[in-house]
């Protein structure tokens, strides 16, 4: 039933295989979460666009302040999983005629808090008109070593940057639930530096926890354990949410909506040194598991037993058309993981 | 009735203006066609981004094929008139649902092409469904000197990179007239990184002559004028249309939509040396005028008097809803000249 291929990766390559690579260019298609450009001996640039559409189109950002905030978060995001500094950014703004002068002032309010709490600078981009708002950014940074999501070992230790799930609990209150979640998440731009110095791999999980743990599978065509169990990685906001309405942990690692952490991996030698650094800069990054030699094999110490390639296809092969929808094929999953 | 002011420019100064900007960006708001960012103590990143929005809404651009090649050209333009040498492309996709594969590989066969014509890559991007088609890119370049819009002196001598108006006879031919002409223009950049070494100005023409004409005023606060009979920096293709159609000529250089051409100032001691290194590369730029210190004045010797910031301005002060009533707008204006 399941070939342990990410359909999306599949879409991706018919679409931009046919392009021939830069030469300078070290990363591949899908290898990093940002184009790595060697720019002279010493630097390399990061460069990446990322756009906010579907999910304004869907409801799930409505407030125009949040969707600023997120058109920065989502691109800076990108770099720290390459552990850049960041330059600058582009913004690509597609505004409706009916936009009101209050919109565009809570959308640059939501802009300019980012780039503050970034560190960085809008740099210049364009305008155009829109029927709906839509808006999107480059952001250009560089660094020295190159950190992708490729790389990993048998062996290397697996960890996030903190705790998992927000980005589904908060998706969660949009469309089934009653609860108001704040999501104004934050950029590893930090972690992701000190990450350039110490770890193997690095993706972001603004896709979620089991779509990057997929990715790293896939691009590096090893296997990953989760030893800790779920309920040690997940956010106290999933964890509550999943009590209150008895719903299973699981569902809130699927996606798509994640949450902008990093999953990342760190050689067995160099965990001693890196957690010292770590401390340091008063991080402290969840251990959740191992990289084994089984090929794109997913375990955890749950006790449950699921295909995480299948929940990440899950949007694409049931043409979900709702969020609804695709919370009914969750539910229908467990159950069968369950008889 | 005329306060000489861009309005598209006070649109983006409400837009961009409260971002705050980064120490080391070079230049300031509109000053030059690419962002410069001066990233060691040789070399400035230039970055632009650019979308093709309203030119696929409107029905400009219908061909895939060309739409592939004006979403690199367009904003390898604007690397173009900073100096730049391309270093890549990130690529903007929205595609609709059903946008079929002939059609997404004529858009990649486009892309393709514009890539190879000026020896570059595309190094990553994103890709959303959209409603309609829409097609952005991020170019990416470097360079040694500082560029821009702004700079040009009283008597610096005013270039065009090659005859003028093809933009607005495509435009023309699109949705008022009968014959088919082909439009894939070429971005300069070979002129371009020739003119870092001499010219004391640049703006590519993207929004047509008239339109760079005004920019290059307003930022520099200097007049200019068109020493140069309009006829003889016009396209032949222009003069064909403005014949057959008994069109006067001046309304195919008021944009808005032009033909990615180089419009700059070069100091007139420097004069000898840039027209010799011009022939080198087998290129004769128009001599069109000079520069005076007369403040946003502009003058021609065609004999007719006409103030090229209300013809700029058109489209916004009299809320255009089709090209149909914009040329209607541009004929009444040539009748109000001829009383």
């Amino acid at each position: 039933m399941s070939d342990n291929k990410i359909i999306e990766n599949e879409n991706i390559k018919s679409i931009a295989g046919t392009f021939s690579r830069a030469p300078f260019q070290l990363n591949a298609l899908l290898e990093s979460d940002a184009e790595l450009i060697q720019f002279d001996s010493e630097n390399i640039l990061a460069m990446t666009y990322d756009a906010i559409v579907e999910e304004i189109e869907e409801g799930l950002y409505t407030d125009n302040y949040q969707i600023g905030w997120m058109a920065v978060t989502t691109s800076v995001s990108d770099l720290a999983a390459v552990g850049a500094k960041v330059l600058g950014l582009l913004l690509d703004l597609k505004i409706p005629k009916e936009f009101r002068n209050t919109d565009l002032s809570e959308l640059q309010r939501g802009i300019n808090d980012a780039c503050k709490f970034y560190g960085c600078h809008i740099l210049g981009g364009d305008t155009n008109a829109n029927k709906t708002l839509q808006i999107g950014s480059t952001a250009i940074g560089f660094c020295k070593n190159k950190l992708m999501r490729t790389g990993m070992q048998t062996s290397d230790i697996l960890y996030t940057s903190g705790k998992m799930g927000l980005g589904s609990s908060y998706a969660y209150s949009r469309f089934m639930g009653d609860a108001k979640i704040e999501y104004l998440p934050k950029a590893k731009i930090k972690e992701g530096q000190l990450l350039s110095k110490f770890a193997s791999s690095c993706i972001d999980t603004s896709d979620g926890l089991f779509p990057a743990i997929c990715q790293l599978m896939e691009l590096n065509n090893l296997g990953i354990n989760l030893t800790t169990p779920l309920n040690d990685i997940l956010h106290k906001t999933c964890l509550k949410i999943s009590e209150e309405k008895q719903l299973p942990n699981w569902i809130f690692m699927c996606g798509p909506h994640g949450e902008y952490e990093l999953l990342f991996t760190i050689p067995s030698d160099k965990i001693k040194k890196f957690e010292t650094e770590a401390k340091r800069i008063n991080w402290n990054p969840t251990k959740i598991g191992d990289v084994d030699n089984k090929s794109k094999l997913f375990t955890n110490v749950d006790g449950f037993s699921i295909n995480i390639f299948d929940t990440t296809n899950l949007y694409n092969k049931n043409n979900i058309k709702s969020p609804q929808q695709y919370m009914v094929e969750l539910l229908k999953l467990d159950k069968d993981l369950r008889l």
